[in-house]
């Protein structure tokens, strides 16, 4: 008999720090819409759009807890909004820009300009 | 004293066949968003957008009980996206075409095209 290569630990470790992405084609317009609808994943997400590369986690000030913002990433990741994955111990995440604009043209830039627009009414820019 | 004008019973009838709807000032991208996030919602609102007057509840063959189809109805005004009015015993709806454009330009196209696409990828249509 052979015995079982004991390399579990390390395997488990990658396994974890893979997070679960859906495919291009796995993604739905339902899906993003509701990913969208919530007023602090819509923030997380105006604030990824305007950033020039990727963003840790901790560079958001939310007004929520962490928790509750892991579980708001975890959302839009796994309704294709974002990518996220690990660099070290940070946890980076960007827009699905172009998977997003392929499937729905106009609409990831339609909601932001449309959130630019509500904030300039409401007086939060 | 004056006796009260009793004219209560048809003040009634008026008031419950009146269906709140949202100003323009007070529909958010975020409601909007939300309402169209749903499946049966969202093919409402397709349905709606596709055709060239006012709809009956009762045109729409969905498959879900008549008491959640009021629901999606309501979900879909109080946010914003359609309107709704009594004509005799039919409630119909329409789309708020005009407030949406104005607040949110592209958005609803956007969604509506997105939807689109997505049904023919998937061979809904």
């Amino acid at each position: 008999m052979v015995a079982p290569v004991r390399s579990g630990a390390t395997v488990t470790t990658k396994a974890a720090r893979l997070l679960a992405h859906p495919s291009r084609d796995e993604i739905r317009v339902e899906g993003v819409l509701h990913a969208l609808s919530d007023p602090i994943r819509l923030r997380i997400v105006r604030q990824l759009a305007a950033a020039t590369d990727e963003q840790a986690c901790s560079r958001f000030d939310l007004p929520v807890s962490k928790s509750t913002t892991t579980h708001h990433f975890r959302v839009l990741r796994e309704n294709g909004v974002i990518a996220q994955f690990y660099r070290g111990t940070a946890k980076l995440s960007s827009v699905r820009t172009d998977d997003l604009d392929a499937l729905f043209p106009g609409l990831l830039d339609s909601v932001l300009g449309g959130a630019d627009l509500q904030a300039e009414r409401l007086g939060q820019v």
